[in-house]
C-alpha cells in the first residue's frame, strides 16, 4: 500500500455489513417490524447520545465502564446508550402527556458496549425491543406471547417453543417455606441448575444460601415439575394453595395458555417451564424464554417478562410494563446455520443485460414494465461482452437474466436464461412478465 | 419534581421520535428501499464510530469541528461518523475483492455533526444515499435519474422535476473562453446567481474573478438557455462545437435526456438545468437536483452527481462513480406541510374493544383472522369501560372498533364502528373481514 494512503480498517469489535448478510438483516427486521405493526405496537426512536448520568441512572461501575463516554464539544457528560430499556424510561417519563396509556411500542436501534469483543460478540449491535407499559393487565402477557409466536412463524422457523414462567409462583412457594429473605439466592443457584446439575444446586442453597435440605429440594421440586401446562398447573394448585401470590400466578398462568391456545397457537410451541429463572432483580411477573428446536444450544431467541415499574428513575409515575426482545443476531446466526438465508448479494432476481448500445432505451424499458409488476430488475449499465455480464450475474445470484440483440428485437421475442438451472428459452416479448413470473414463482 | 428523580431530557440538539412521526418515517425509508431494491442495489451498513484518521481523510479544520471526535477505553482517537461518503469510501477499498464491480449499493443511516442546532437542522440525522461505483457508463447516470423520479412516484408525489445539469457543459465552455484556471471562482459566482440576480454575478465575475464583461455574458447566457431539452441541447451543440468536454456533456445529457422519455418518465418531470452549480469542487459530470411543483422553496429533496473517484484516499484503485442522496427529513417536513401524513399514532387500522372478560380468548381470536388476512388489528388488553376504550382508539387513529358483548356472541354478530364517520352497524361473524376490508378499502 503506497504510503500516502490511509489504510482502510474498521476499529476492534465493530464490523461492516456487506451486500448478502445485510439483506438477511433488512429482511428480518422488516418481517419483526411487520408483526408488531400488526398487534399494533408503534415505533418509537430515541438518540444514540444521551446525557450520561441519564444512562447511567443508578447503574453499576459495570455499566460504566461498558460504555462508550465522553465530554462533547459543548462539555457535557455524554454516552452512547448501551441498551434500549433506560432510554424507554427516558422517553416515557418526558413524554407521558403525549402517550396514550396503555402505550405499546417497539424500538429496533443500534447499541454500544466497549465490552471485550468475543465470538459472536460486537460493540456495536442491534437492539429489537417491544414493550406494552401502563397496565397491570394479563391480557399484555398474553399479547406478548402471541407477538412472539408470530415474530418466529412469520421468520420462517416451524420447530420453537415459546418457554412460560411467573415468578409469583416461585414467590408463592418460598413464601410458604419461609424463604423470601432469600429468594435472591436461590434463584441464583438455580438458574444453574441446567449447568451443574439437581445435587450441586442443592449444596449450594445449603452452604451459600442456608436453607434446609428440605426446602432445597421443594424449591427443585418445582422446577423439575414435567407434563402439559394443565398437568403442571393442577399440581401447582395443590401445591401453592392458601398462599396469595403464588395462587394468583397459577392463576394468571392458565389463563396465558388457555388463551394463547384458544387463539390457535398450537400447543407443541408454548411450554411452562418453571426452571426458568432468568431476570432475577428484574422481572416479576410473566418472563418468556423462546428456543429454536433445531438449535437448542443457541440459547434463547427472543426473551423478556414483566416488571412492576419501567421510570422510577425518571417519574414517580408507576408504570409496570411487560415485554420481550429479539435476539436479532443469534437469530441470523441460527438462520445462517440452518441454511434459511440466500446467499446471493443483490436484491432483485432479474438481471437485463445490454447487447446492442442503440437499444439502451429497449433494455430500460423492459426494466420499467417488470418493476411495476413488482419484480426487482436490474438493468445492466454497459454493453460489456456477454460472458462477463454472466459473470457477473452469477456472482451476484440473480435468478434470471434476459438478453436480446438484433434479431430477437426484429423478432419481438427475448432469450430468458434460467441461472439455477441454466436452461434457456425464447419467449414472445408480450409475454415475457409472465413467463417470468412462472421461473421466479411469483 | 421529586428531589431524587432524574430530569428525562434529551440532549440539545438531539430528539426522540414519538410515534406519529416515527410512523411516517419508517414509511418514508421503506418505500425508499423497495424503489432501490427494485433497481437491484444492494444494502451496506457501516459502524458508527470510525478511527478519527479515517473520517477526518484529508477534512477540513471544519470537518474537525463538527465531528464527535473522543478517545475510547481503548485509548484510540475515534469519531461518530458525520456522513455516509467517507465510511462508503473506506467500505469499498477494504472489501473490494469481495465486491462484484460494477458495486450498487444504498446506505441508509444516522450521522452526527456536533453543530450549532437550528430550525430542522440537528446533530443527528438520516441520511439515505445509493451510488453505482466501478463505470463511467452513462448507462449508470441514466439510471440514477429513473430511481430519483421512482423515488418520488412512489413516495406519492406527482408534482416534481428532476433538474440534470453535466459539468462537462460548463468546463467546454469555460474552456472556448479560456477561463479553464478561474472555474472555481466562476462556479461560485454562478451558485448565488438565483440569489442575487444577472447583474450581481456579472459584477463578481469581473471584479472579483477578473473576467471581461463579455466572458461573463457568455457564462450567463449558458446558465439561462431555457426551452425544452431538445432546444437547449440543439443550441449547446452550437455553442460547444468543436470543444471535446463540452460536445461530450452535450452527448451525454442527449442520451440521458433520451432514455429516460424513451423508458417512460414523463416529460415534465425532468428538465435541464444549466444553471445548477452545486458540488463545485466534487462533481465532474452529470448533476441532479429535485424540486417539489408544491414547495419549491424547501429546497432540493434529492441531489447527487457523478464524480471521478470515489476512494482515492484509501485505494489505489480508480472507482469512478454516480450517486444520489435522497433528503428524508426535508422530505418528511414537505410531506407534513402538504399533509400527505397521517396524524395517526397507530400503525393498525382496526381495534377490537373487549367488553366480557370471560370472552377474551375470542376478542384474540377475530384478531388473529384479521391479522392473518394482513389487516393489523390491536385487541385492547382488558375489558375496561366502552368508553375508555373508544377514547383512547379516537386518540391513537384508528380507522374501525369492534365491539362485542354477551348479545352480539349469542347472536354471532359484531358492531363494527367506523371511527371516521361515527356509523355503526352489526355484522354477522362470518362477514366480518369482507366488511372490514370494504371500509378500510383494501
Amino acid at each position: 500500500m503506497p504510503k500516502n494512503l490511509i489504510k482502510p480498517t474498521t476499529l476492534k469489535g465493530f464490523r461492516d455489513y456487506l451486500p448478502s448478510s445485510m439483506i438477511a438483516r433488512e429482511q428480518l427486521i422488516e418481517t419483526a417490524r411487520g408483526v408488531f405493526r400488526s398487534y399494533g405496537f408503534t415505533p418509537i426512536d430515541t438518540p444514540a447520545l444521551e446525557y450520561s448520568e441519564i444512562l447511567l441512572g443508578k447503574g453499576s461501575d459495570e455499566t460504566d465502564k461498558q460504555m462508550f463516554r465522553f465530554t462533547d464539544p459543548g462539555n457535557r457528560d455524554v454516552a452512547m446508550r448501551f441498551d434500549l430499556t433506560i432510554p424507554f424510561a427516558r422517553f416515557t417519563a418526558q413524554h407521558l402527556h403525549e402517550l396514550a396509556l396503555p402505550f405499546k411500542r417497539y424500538h429496533i436501534g443500534t447499541v454500544w458496549r466497549a465490552e471485550k469483543p468475543q465470538k459472536g460478540r460486537y460493540r456495536e449491535f442491534m437492539q429489537c425491543d417491544f414493550d406494552t407499559i401502563g397496565s397491570n393487565a394479563n391480557g399484555a402477557d398474553i399479547e406478548v406471547l402471541l407477538v412472539i409466536h408470530d415474530l418466529l412463524e412469520s421468520i420462517g422457523f416451524s420447530k420453537f417453543t415459546v418457554r412460560v414462567n411467573n415468578r409469583l409462583v416461585l414467590n408463592g412457594l418460598l413464601d410458604k417455606l419461609g424463604l423470601v429473605d432469600s429468594s435472591v439466592g436461590i434463584l441464583r443457584c438455580l438458574d444453574k441448575l441446567s449447568k451443574v446439575g439437581h445435587d450441586n444446586v442443592v449444596k449450594e442453597m445449603t452452604e451459600v444460601v442456608g436453607t434446609t435440605t428440605e426446602q432445597a429440594e421443594s424449591v427443585l421440586k418445582l422446577a423439575a415439575l414435567e407434563g402439559t401446562s394443565d398437568q403442571i398447573l393442577a399440581e401447582l394448585k395443590t401445591m401453592l394453595s392458601g398462599n396469595e401470590a403464588g395462587e394468583a400466578g397459577v392463576e394468571k398462568l392458565s389463563e396465558l395458555f388457555g388463551s394463547a391456545t384458544a387463539a390457535g397457537i398450537p400447543n407443541d410451541r408454548i411450554a411452562l417451564d418453571l426452571s426458568i429463572a432468568r431476570g432475577l432483580d428484574y422481572y416479576t411477573g410473566t418472563i418468556y424464554e423462546t428456543f429454536l428446536g433445531d438449535l437448542p444450544k443457541i440459547g434463547s431467541v427472543c426473551s423478556g417478562g414483566r416488571y412492576d415499574n419501567l421510570a422510577g428513575l425518571f417519574t414517580s409515575q408507576v408504570l409496570p410494563g411487560v415485554g420481550a426482545s429479539l435476539g436479532l443476531d443469534r437469530l441470523l446466526a441460527a438462520m445462517d446455520e440452518l441454511e434459511m438465508i440466500d446467499s446471493g448479494s443483490t436484491p432483485a432476481p432479474v438481471l437485463v443485460t445490454v447487447f446492442d448500445a442503440r437499444r439502451h432505451a429497449d433494455y430500460l424499458s423492459v426494466g420499467r414494465q417488470l418493476r411495476q409488476a413488482g419484480i426487482g430488475t436490474e438493468v445492466f449499465i454497459e454493453p460489456k461482452q456477454m460472458a462477463k455480464q454472466l459473470k457477473y450475474a452469477n456472482r451476484k445470484g440473480f435468478r434470471i437474466a434476459l438478453i436480446a440483440g438484433e434479431d430477437e428485437f426484429e423478432k419481438g421475442t427475448w432469450q430468458l436464461k434460467n441461472l439455477e438451472s441454466g436452461e434457456q428459452i425464447e419467449v414472445p416479448a408480450d409475454g415475457l412478465l409472465e413467463k417470468v413470473q412462472e421461473v421466479l414463482g411469483v
